[in-house]
């Protein structure tokens, strides 16, 4: 198949530019250094690429999640990096799971549900879960005292991740880091689980990074100058063309709008609607066109695609499911 | 089963506020008057709700609401009020189908494909798709030529919809449907189909009006004093609270965010992440409590989910696939 015989809207990734991503990280950080976050990509076939160059151990952030990579057989190592008050389907899969917990509840929430191990999720500086620092301790003794086994701590800087200044994002990530120090002195365990694709090589604390949108990427994560190239977009169609302006086949229903507007190259981007993106472009287009769209936010938006189709050049390689989807 | 009982992220919408919303906009514009939008519900299961109170004729904005409908029984009379260049889908559909052309080539496309009749979408003040009026009757004639039906014209004010001040919003409409009156005039047929949930009492020139997000409403149009109600919320779980803030299981892959934050009655919304809202609420609430997240703009809000939950109260009424996802 052809990239130009694909119903549009579809989402697509470039071969090349995923391949090169996947290198980057691995070289950068090897092995189990990386905990790819699937979150991102949410495609058990994209997942397995990440295995093939040396990631066994992955982050995920809901139950179905967890459930489909335990399926696809990629269960040797993994982490539900975030919160849960209903564990019970965790306690079923054919897999190592370890679980974020936070308070008395989630830690009787993973005991009552049999999961064996547990990271303590710490506040580093983004109001969203972790305990304060100074808890961490006594979350880890609660969950001790239950039977769960301690791994150590995790804790996103996620406010940090996008700093446009790459000085200015290594100092607020190390003081999110000292944070999580704090925790891990409190709580013991091997692993000190952090970081993201923007933090991926100034984060010195960690001794696993959780970074995700590396992969994929988007133009948001473009804008910091990281080593990876953009390698998805939605492939969409001119369906109208008007003086001063044309109309493709790709909405809000198609895109992930958390971060603005996505891009056109050699175009400006107006507005997005449900299913419409109009767009004034550099060159005359005709209604039929094809334009690739690149996404502003990539989790958001690959989450509302069925199918991630990998291409090399002109030519459609494989069709992935985006199997990871819903809840 | 209970709502108590679903699991969260879920989409819920309340059956009384539901039922009034429909018997409303019945009432308003009955029967043939209407001809409700499955964009912005994308479920067939309410689709049939409106067949029920008397709306026989409905529009969409994809192929695949195309084929689900006409697949649902309910291909009475189905406009797909939007552009493609493929429509060879449509051919095979057991529905009377119309299709919306504004150019030269989807004209060619729609005779291609063996649709039958058509409407000259117009191009009313939304730079979007449609043909300027004066080019309307070139296209009907293009259209008549190639052995297709034109019914009339269609041209989506979708710049009016949205303004909070009724006489103005009114004044733009008003504006908007000269050009579309004039466009018919060019093109003839029985059918000026146009308009939105904004505009459904104050478009006094459409034969038909397109309205979707009455049925189940938005945080957006819920400012405009429309006579429906917010019938239509993401139910969640607070999975971590600290000191100042909670964090509830609904983010960006839960929600359509170009119109901003959703809402938390009683709460003020800090920022959603991919799987999280991090609000303050007014009332501690602890982990584990549910929360009703009402989303800012329902059309990709709806999109994101597997399934709409009609509940009654604490009774969940029954579990209606999305099932015209996608494209």
């Amino acid at each position: 198949m052809k990239l130009r015989d694909l119903p549009t809207p579809s989402l697509v990734a470039d071969a090349a530019a995923l391949e090169h991503n996947l290198a980057a990280m691995a070289k950068a950080l090897p092995g189990a250094r990386l905990r790819p976050h699937v979150k991102a990509t949410k495609c058990t076939a994209l997942a397995r690429r990440q295995a093939a160059v040396g990631h066994r151990a992955f982050c995920c952030a809901t139950l179905r999640e967890m459930e489909g990579m335990a399926a696809a057989g990629l269960g040797e190592d993994l982490l539900l990096a975030n919160e849960v008050v209903d564990a019970r389907r965790l306690g079923a899969l054919d897999a190592r799971v370890t679980v974020a917990v936070d308070s008395e509840e989630t830690v009787a929430v993973a005991a009552a549900a049999g999961v064996a191990e547990v990271l303590v999720d710490v506040n580093v500086g983004l109001p969203r879960c972790g305990c304060a620092p100074e808890q961490a301790g006594r979350i880890a003794d609660l969950a001790r005292r239950r039977g769960l086994s301690v791994r150590g701590v995790m804790g996103y800087e996620g406010h940090a991740v996008g700093i446009p200044e790459r000085d200015k994002r290594k100092e607020a990530c190390e003081v999110a880091m000292a944070r999580l120090v704090a925790a891990h002195a409190l709580v013991g365990g091997e692993v000190i689980s952090a970081g993201g694709t923007g933090t991926f090589d100034l984060n010195e604390t960690a001794t696993e990074i959780q970074a995700g949108s590396y992969s994929l990427m988007d133009t948001a994560y473009a804008k910091l100058g990281l080593p990876f190239r953009p390698a998805c977009f939605v492939w969409s169609t001119v369906i109208s063309a008007s003086p001063g302006f044309a109309v493709a086949d790709c909405g809000l229903k198609a895109l992930g709008m958390d971060h603005g507007n996505p891009s056109i190259d050699g175009a400006q981007v107006w507005f997005c609607s449900d299913e419409h993106i109009t767009f004034k472009s550099e060159r005359a287009l005709r209604v039929g066109a094809r334009v690739r769209v690149w996404p502003a936010h990539i989790d958001p938006t690959v989450a509302y695609h069925e199918r991630l189709h990998l291409v090399d050049g002109e030519d459609v390689l494989e069709s992935w499911p985006v199997d990871l989807r819903g809840w």
